[in-house]
């Protein structure tokens, strides 16, 4: 099932896209201000997943939001997750590593206010505070059933389901603070989209990830290519951490990004992002 | 105004300790499920104060809350910002590290969830998960009116008021991931009060920091020691991001961290860290 929230008419919806993706039809909830966030966490109760019963409109005539406009606290990220990335990375800006890969996971956040849509603006925040504006392109996946101290065995079980989010970074100030929370957050930095595929419906530890910046392939590679595989990572993050429904975490970037170019390729006005999940759809985003 | 959250005859209530702190008499919220972060949004707004004209209890037959129960997303907080501290750490665990100072700010994020009172109880996750919890006495911020690109000049004018973070630490799940925000993220890793100090009732940026662990003074320090002065603290997290009214900013703490000291010494079942912060109160937890 695909779940979708939408403007429609003036207001927010959550809905469930059809198979042809020609419509889309809405649930019937009480309170549809935090998306999909009240459907998460029903299934997270061990509901089955409602039917979707309320108005049947054409896909054409609404306004893609993020499938949670604004999660619940701030999303956590997985960074150099890819090995082709971790190698492209070694070759490039951190020449003096000698590390092959990390021992472990590197998790950080990005603020939940930066989330946008699909087909909305990146907003460049001026060259005074970033001269370097990248992306990555990353399959996410949405808590369900929350929990603290998750084994790998029981992990793929707390998966509600599979997104796509553009982890876009802002690399002079991710590096020169160390530690990359700023250099992620800022105001737009985190399109999200097209929807939430549920976990029924897409084995998200082998699928496809592929960017485009201005139709030009940048990001290609299987998810099956992850460092750390996502049982690991849900197991990590929820050591000594309770995960609630709704929590989103972003798994890594492939090879590809601006940074690991040579010469370095940063991000300008007019510049389209645009990545393709096999399996959930198309995320793509104008840079102005 | 010190500004308190706390608990009354089983229900959440808002207040204003009073000068002796001997009472607390509840402001008249609508709902005061979210703590003192409406009243914060009505001084952003810029609406004056209201008056405490609820009811008055003496203060012994409230139980504290954290002012902010839950902040609305993950906590900022800074790193090695006082110059003793990075001394410490130059000497013990960085001692490859050439450098004096960082040039800039080390900013990173704790859930908001991690969040407890004043008097609660600290969980050690248990030494499969992690055997090196630490503590960090830290002044806070509380920001006011929000805004992005904040200049140093209007810094303070952002600024709500004050209160005491203790930055538990997981000092190996901390180092091993290379990012912070997990080992700063454990469950009720974030003790945070006893109360909010409104900005006219405290100068900040000169305070005296003082932490104990079983009355064993471990660290004092004041907040003119700081290297990234809080001024400057607010304008860097706020390049790019906006910040909103609750954002809190933990600003670093002074010398004398448990992993400072030579041996290491962590903290174990039964030990209690209290922190004073003249002007503001005492923050003290229980480690179990």
């Amino acid at each position: 099932m695909r779940i979708a929230t939408y403007q429609y008419q003036g207001r927010r919806h959550v809905g469930q896209v059809s198979a042809d993706g020609h419509t889309v039809t809405a649930f019937e909830l009480d309170d549809a201000s935090r998306g999909a966030q009240p459907l998460i966490e029903r299934a997270a109760a061990g509901a089955r997943m409602p039917m979707a019963t309320g108005a049947i409109v054409p896909s054409s005539d609404v306004k893609l939001e993020a499938p949670l406009p604004r999660p619940f606290r701030n999303l956590w990220c997985v960074g150099r997750n890819y090995h082709a990335h971790a190698k492209e990375l070694r070759e490039t800006v951190f020449k003096d590593s000698a590390k092959a890969v990390d021992q472990w996971p590197i998790v950080f956040t990005k603020v939940p206010e930066c989330v946008i849509a699909d087909g909305e603006t990146v907003r460049l925040p001026g060259t005074a505070v970033s001269s370097q504006i990248d992306y990555e392109a990353e399959l996410a996946l949405v808590i369900g059933k929350g929990g603290k101290n998750i084994s790998r065995a029981d992990a793929l079980s707390h998966v509600f389901g599979w997104t796509i989010v553009n982890d876009v970074t802002a690399r002079d100030v991710q590096m020169r603070h160390q530690q990359w929370d700023m250099g992620k957050s800022f105001d737009t930095f985190c399109p999200m989209g097209p929807w939430i595929v549920t976990a029924d419906a897409l084995d998200g530890t082998d699928t496809r990830v592929r960017c485009w910046v201005n139709d030009e392939l940048r990001q290609d590679a299987r998810t099956t290519d992850l460092i750390f595989d996502i049982p690991t990572l849900i197991e990590t993050v929820s050591r000594g951490i309770t995960l609630y429904p709704g929590d989103v975490i972003a798994t890594g970037t492939p090879a590809g990004v601006g940074m690991g170019l040579t010469p370095p390729s940063w991000l300008e006005t007019g510049d389209v992002v645009r990545i393709e999940i096999d399996g959930i759809g198309t995320l793509s985003n104008r840079f102005e």
